[in-house]
């Protein structure tokens, strides 16, 4: 069960509120690398979580972390658009050099919200939910969680970069600060289960010797024109504790051309890749 | 610059078609756990990819690679809907008892495709170009490849679990190898620029000192009626080599409420939101 | 802020896993008509709402309680996946008079989620968040919430129909109940302001004078061989307490026939569309 | 069966084009509170319409004057681009002082329509067809469509706020009618069908008795720190004429905490989550 | 200004009902080589014609008619749909063998739409309209729409086959006559401006002088071990009526190697990426 | 199988990095016009192919080379990217006067990609896959890819228009070759086929006695005040060497009025639908 209380989880303030930044802040909330995503990724992982409770219980509460983050971005936009044109004399007042009245802000944030936050990207695409990321396995999950922390960072580094704000600078230095955390509190939860050794490949249950084993540990080069890039990728012990990584320098080709032959009467395809050409009475007469 | 070979990298047998294992087998093609990602996904990795000449080259030649397992997965999916039924007789000769004349597989494998794979998951949902992650930032991106491949191989195991031709579980064995080598290769990259702890947080190149570093270690309890569950999250020295993990187990509520007062005219909103009931007389006079 | 406490709001019980009835389920949670939409609509409309504060906390409220249905309906979504096949040899077990091994589950319950909840409809489809409505128009914000919980009530009681688990239909009699006060809420909600003659036309800050109030108040009838059908829309007060609803038999077409004009060159039309046939010689020489 | 005649509904002037404008106009076309979103859903709704008869044709003749609005918006967006620049020349003339060339306009109405409305909103996303809202209960659809058009309605006063250009304010000024007319018309239809108490709960044909219905009538407070706003949703009599609304301060909480147990082999999770840890004879034999 | 009539363009008359073949029927509603696709893309075209009125007329013409066969098609599903299941009694009824109940039709027909259509493909994929070409090129909307009316064509014969109804089949027979009529029209209009040769390339208003001539009429080969296959294609005149296939066996490589060199300061790359390694200090101290 | 050589098929050079350009450019990427789609067409169309294996070759071939030009485009966005602003500072100083400190260009380019180029257009929005065009049919298809060629050069040379940066204008020039060839490659593949009239009505394979031949040749207006614009669709011999186009001034209506008449109990319709009123008992007992 959820509940909420009413004040939020950290000051959000904005000095000089600025459309332009609410539009980019937008990205935060429902971008690939925002905070709708982790909160949802969390809550379906934690209702799809079996085995060690424990993590089940760390995803529900971190789930529930993110929410009120979104909270705290919702209220960021809507701050930012105080003072945006809603009006032809408003906003051709601010520019009178340039054209473009709106000054890159988001017009939906006009026409649609009415000044307020909305789940959509910087470009105002919505989010969408393919981007949740819940396999039932915990590993690969937990994969995922530290891919959406790290690009979460990245991207608030970035917004922190994009404002003067002071207000936006504290909050976003906030926000930086759990996404450091984040990172590295999934981390931890493979450190918990034996570490990365321990854990690959992903997933471990799946018997190896059901696999090619002979294709699994080879880097392989599909250049003609450079060899493999030298690095760890092409030696040393390989991180799943069984294999040796080793460098094959091109592919070998194992298969043979494909070919699927004529196609089938009544497939909807031209009479041609039936295997004949087209008599000129089949098309009048049956 | 790309070029092209005409036999598959790895042999593609079927031995009995299934047209509901040719649907499954989709999952692997457009679903994001799928092929068209990670070739898509190192692609544009390399194209975006600044510093390390080594990381870009190693990007080019796995997308490359990756190019040809849809290749092979297209022509599996082909072979599969060999004999599917293209008419109403051929349907319901199959199954005279029951009324799911197509038996589970994907009727645009008919009516679309005409017995050919399309760039779609199990569910026909259309693959989409939002799941290609390319932050510019590389120790990000190893990241989100690693994922790609725990959870692409996550996939190949459950479907080579979910069929017994010969053919596909050898085609399937190869899959998962590779799977098992790609996962490794990317984690070996972090490895190869000095290992997670080296990376972390990422981005590595923000000062950590404008992040509020108090809230970079704690791991937040947001239940109401359970304590932190106890594990690597919470103690011990923090993955970057800086910090130390802590417990907090409420969070520190320190914002305020919001509030965004009243609505400014002319922005759409009730006149009730602006501070005023409607007057009778506003509607219909100006 | 939000919290969570470990217990569901409801008993969720299954007395018979039904791995098909998990796939209908999802449309309660990732369908438009579903608790992902609802929570997230009164998540995004609360952190917008200005004006009377009260309808913000109510709106917080709600959506902290729809995010409990979700996490309701994903554990019932599980639920029902206990036993689904996980490979060819149990599929094929249950059926053995149909080549339908999966028997109309969705296939990504065992492929993508490992048995799991998912955000998607009951096709698969991913929720998307431009179904997530808010205005910040208050009173068209209600409105669509009636309208979602309409939607949600009518899915509910359709799923309650096509289950016999006593336990599944505890669970969707209470969430039906929810569905029953929530759908009247947000109507006292437009009660309390008023009601709808002082809501109307929505929005009803807008000055109507500048409205092209002739056209305001006729029902039209666009069809060539039937009169308008008789009905409360075509005679009587209008519900806004300003105009009268007349019945207007035949549009009045006040248009003119539009025309563009020839496309300009560098446009990219075709030269035809410029006013002039392409002289050979403009093709290969400047 | 459908007909057309070559002149506009109302007349469609613009005095000054502005490409600026027109990528606004955009989201009274392709937006989800415009045009095409109207006409598809009246549309749907009319052809699955089961009852009274006279509904179903009033739902078909609005779906036909609003594709004569897709039609006027269409036009309205291709004159407002009258003279958008089409070369770098033409582009960069108009603001030497600033880069963005383009000043503000949609760029896709130069590189994909050349110059002419698109179905997309005012970011460039297209209408995607699941905001279509036709659910077979005739009472959901006209509250929906009730919705439909109070947003609508909103966008075109605040595209009306917009512009200065007078033809386009008298254009606007009759969709704002138009608008006022069919919010009043949806909402005549529940009055036709015995109004909102007869309508209530949404559906009404399902048997009351079978919901929980201990649990039809109360508002529920979720939060931790305040109380639950006064208000009418929270007292006097349901407006479904059965129930009475209560208030309840804080939610039963009814359920247990849900438990997955252990995932099943073969399930593609890790082994630990299956109750053991992996021996590492496991990795790399059967 | 559109206008409608109460009958059907042609009887729509189902003797069976049958809810799998509802399903089928959906993608000539909004799939990709459905009605609404065509409907809305002569309607677009037509709104933003330049140049030859004629050609605007016969688009929005044909629109029309196009509208009308959505009409015809919805009702066609709903047909289809009279007898399906809205009970898990009814349900289990029909096949007690079999553990799907809902035997192949897509449960939305169930749970959204109430036995109506929906504007939906036929696997439940919504339609969405980024597949409305309408370039502003009038030659390139014409193959456009020939290539519509072509799939639209090749998907009408599928569905015919996949049905024995009486009823269905002469509907469909109806729609394929149209199809074939609609794919000639529009080369029509190409022919009768002037013809294949007089149009390419297209847009044949961009002086060819400003193209790379020199790689205009090549055909080339990438296959590393097959030659160019033998064809039309490769020799003969081009059908532009300026240049000359010829065949290149391998393409010529003029470009560089591509090289980013290193990420910039604040762009949020990993330090690695700027050319440097992290000190330990960067990460704590500014 | 493919592989990867490592320098560009064209030289790809930037005099004067413009990021509105590169935003511009993507349109080119991830643009239904753009290259992503014709490779993806061209590969999944080969996969399908049956009949003749030289077209088979030729579609692999050549969507090849498309993967070739998705890799210069990356390449010429993310140069056109250097210089763009990474901070507010570095943002505000490009244009004093004006408040779009991005100046135009796509904000996700730096906080997503990090200057790179990513899979979507130039309004942002993501590439989907819906959009690759093989229907299995060799004919319907070459019409797809002659559509996709030709909407992409008229992209090009619009795009060539918004440039005066000489590196740019090279390089779309060899582009605008490229499609000039394969625009008519396609069409190569047709009059290989014997030509347009062999090949029509598309699919040549359903026998023509099958449809209602009657229906088959007659272009119809649907216009209530024009007559049918004069030209080569309403006279003359038909392209598929059966039929002779003829005019037909008004739709012969040969359909009744649809009527669904009332919908079933439990089917989740209001009472009313279903032939009676709600009594007021039903809604509160069984």
């Amino acid at each position: 069960m959820f509940h909420h209380s009413s004040k939020l989880q950290f000051p959000v303030r904005v000095e000089k509120p600025d459309p332009e930044f609410a539009m980019l802040l937008q990205q935060a909330i429902g971008g690939v690398e925002g905070e709708i995503r982790v909160a949802m990724q969390y809550f379906f992982q934690a209702m799809g979580a079996r085995g060690d409770a424990r993590i089940k219980d760390l995803l529900i509460s971190t789930a529930t972390e993110e929410l009120a983050h979104i909270e705290m971005l919702g209220h960021a936009v809507a701050l930012n658009l105080e003072g945006a044109p809603v009006s032809y004399q408003e906003a051709s007042a601010k520019d009178p050099v340039v054209n473009a009245i709106l000054g890159g802000m988001n017009p939906r944030h006009v026409l649609s919200s009415g000044l307020s936050a909305m789940p959509v990207n910087a470009n105002g695409v919505p989010f969408d939910m393919s981007h949740i990321y819940a396999s039932g396995n915990i590993a690969a999950d937990m994969l995922a969680n530290v891919t959406a922390e790290a690009t979460g960072r990245v991207l608030a580094t970035r917004l922190y970069n994009m404002t003067e704000d002071k207000g936006m600078k504290e909050f976003l230095s906030f926000l930086i600060a759990r996404d450091t955390m984040h990172q590295q509190q999934w981390l931890a939860v493979i450190e918990d289960m034996g570490g990365l050794s321990a854990s690959l490949p992903i997933p471990n249950s799946f018997p190896q010797s059901e696999e090619a084993q002979e294709h699994s540990y080879y880097c392989l080069n599909t250049s003609l024109d450079k060899p493999l890039p030298q690095g760890r990728w092409c030696q040393g012990p390989a991180f799943d504790g069984v294999g040796e990584f080793t460098a094959k320098e091109q592919p070998d080709i194992l298969g043979e051309e494909p070919n699927l032959g004529y196609a089938r009467p009544g497939s909807g395809a031209q009479s041609e890749q039936m295997g004949g050409s087209v008599p000129p009475t089949l098309k009048s007469e049956p």
